[in-house]
């Protein structure tokens, strides 16, 4: 069996496309991003992605359908002046280190085929603290790709991450540089703790900027409410039964 | 060495053949429903599969004659209306991800090449706790398959189950449905804790009415009720040394 | 670069030889049985194996001089009645299940081509007791080979070792019936503690009986006796503590 | 994907040349070295090597421009008598055995292909305590390097390290000896417990004998001072807390 397995369910001729990644990761801020992006712009599947580095694994849908776990390719036809635009999106990163090369070197040639010469990532940049208002942090493979994305509020921070750019989010950047394109990795910031929408929304008003979207990110801002209630229940829990503890101490001694 | 040797014994030419997988799982319902299968109709082995991706082992038997550990093929062809039948089972699943996809990947040629056009794999549900009439739960690549399923009393629940099915059972549904097969999987309910006989029972109750078989299925009762001695004895002691415990704490405060 | 790579030294033509395999394992059995087949019969070295599924390391001998990590082949023509006789010797076994697959199935394509066709695996059988007089078990691929192995003093135990055979000792056998060569694995009782000549003696016992070799052992009685002495110093120690402990609880108590 | 990607920047034609290598290791003692004799040669980078055997991921630097994680080639033409000099540093290690048989395998691809004939690693030798001025231990292919190493400084001790030599340090010398290259390994005696500058001091001082260079080695003795500051400031803290601790314990006995 070969490494990577492309079906195509149609070959679009792209010019100076852009692709934009989420797969899964800290707080799923890429993955969150990029299937907001692909419901909100109505983009159109044209390939699947199925590999032995993926788990051996089928998902069962609300139907009992089942699918091979796979990551899918979206695009949309530039207009008004805005670049041609693909979505990598998908259920599972590799799961080895040479899983992850394959996935993402058999990616870049798919862009390369179908003419895509700038690839921006989405990921999450886990700060481990709450945050009402994440930053996004970037990256770049060229210097003048710098000053647009500070515009339109990328930060750029000395030496951060220190820890580079680990998976799908880092490797589409290095291998994609080394066949000349153009490549940006936007962060946002996120606690790390949660599934992070807030910070998903973050990173989709700099990228829409960035693309000359006006998107509606309303669902986004729906889905962090209910994880702050959620967390804020958990919060009252913890306290309350810290007061209760502290009270059963009191009787204790008292 | 490839990934996988296939060794043909001989090559049968089926017709809308339908392949049973039954390898090692929860509860090995998959593995102890298959092998009754091949037991109780008589069935004939044609082909054994090797691969560096099962463990590096040779089993020992009763005379002390030692065997790779395999996959074994055998088949039956169909009569009285019946469909040709394949059936999978073996010692060991692939140990790795990328070796599961190797030998199910293998196993869809073999399919193809031989007149299979259907899979039907078994499974264990896990539902963690001790169940009397094991139910059996469904997932299919076609909506059209449901109805007749239904009939033979397989149920379809809303989104279960909820983490997919993992390693041959799932990716056997979901490499033959790349390749256009119609594909079943069926999962007896199992408390997950012991080799569970009674759910392997369930599941060759409604695969038989599916396949249009009677079977024996009182062999596997037998093993069942082996089974519930041995749990019902270490219950027995398990609450005996509990009533021992609380005597013992009664003398310690008395 | 080549899953496993082959110097030959020369390239012996032998007839119906005979491979005896001992790497390093349960209680270093194998591997001392059949070096010291080696140095004993003054054997030639012909060939030695390098793979990247060793060790990613080099040995160091007392002058300072390296050596990459490898499997040795000696070999010694047959005189007076012997067969040709190949002995496999190593630092380590393949890292991996898909490491072992591609050493062993290497090794068996040398065999193949040099004229050997029966393979003698040697290894420890752990049962977890100290054991004064170690026994030798039996497996084979061929049934009439047992009669002859029990004149010499196999014993055959009724579907032992009940895990079967892992490693190099299992897979030779498995994938050398394979290739229609006749396999055997000889098994000495270990208590799996320690490194244990003792147990290889009675491996060598039996296979010089059954190749036809009278074999000075006097050596690995040495190192038993030297082992006997670490052990027993351990326990006398233990046994001293022990007391020693004792004392100290009754001071403590008195 | 390909195991390993060259990308030549130039193929510079060396003549007996001699590769240094210094990988990250025990204390960074190799790395250190190696960067160190970049650095102070001026030497020019003729190619980088990447491969799937290397983390999937990249490193960000202070701009905030991405780099794929990577090994990097320089080398330095022969004055004055000196010979040919190429120096392999890098971001990691191969990650798993099999990695790093692949990436050593091509780089002795690229020795050969230049005219690289000797191969000298470094690296680190734990000694598990803190040392003031570190020996270097040697290994080697051939005997008659012996003798010159022991004149600039090069210990060879008994049957040392015991336990060989793991990882690209070893290995390159391991299939460079296959190649008929002579092979040399130099070991800074080392505490192992933090990154050491001044084992890869003593290493650099043996080396730039033996190869004829002067190194100005004064910047890594300035990392080694701050390093001794950090660790006396740690053992100061411990030894204040310990004394608050004891004096806890009399107030609590007092």
């Amino acid at each position: 069996m070969k490494d990577v397995v492309i079906r195509f369910i149609e070959k679009p001729k792209l010019s100076n496309g852009i692709l934009v990644e989420g797969l899964p990761g800290v707080g799923n801020v890429g993955k969150l991003a990029a299937e907001h992006l692909v419901e909100e712009l109505n983009m159109v599947k044209f390939a699947e992605i199925f590999s032995k580095h993926l788990p051996p694994q089928v998902t069962v849908n609300d139907e009992g359908l089942i699918s091979l776990v796979k990551h899918d390719l979206h695009y949309l036809k530039g207009e008004n002046g805005r670049k041609d635009l693909v979505i990598l999106t998908g259920d599972f990163q590799g799961l080895t280190p040479e899983g992850q090369y394959e996935l993402s070197s058999a990616t870049i040639e798919i862009l390369k085929e179908i003419g895509v010469n700038t690839v921006i990532t989405l990921g999450g940049y886990g700060v481990i603290k709450l945050i009402e208002e994440p930053g996004v942090l970037g990256a770049v493979t060229d210097i003048e790709l710098k000053p647009r994305l500070e515009e339109v509020g990328v930060t750029f921070k000395r030496g951060e991450p220190s820890s580079g750019i680990i998976g799908a989010s880092g490797l589409l950047l290095g291998l994609g540089r080394l066949e000349d394109m153009k490549c940006i990795c936007l962060m946002g910031e996120t606690s790390g703790y949660f599934v992070d929408p807030r910070s998903a929304r973050s990173v989709l008003t700099v990228l829409g900027k960035y693309l000359g979207f006006e998107l509606d990110l309303s669902s986004l801002e729906e889905k962090a409410k209910q994880i702050d209630e959620i967390t804020s229940k958990i919060k009252e829990n913890l306290e309350e039964s810290e007061a209760a503890d502290s009270r059963d101490d009191l009787r204790y001694f008292g």
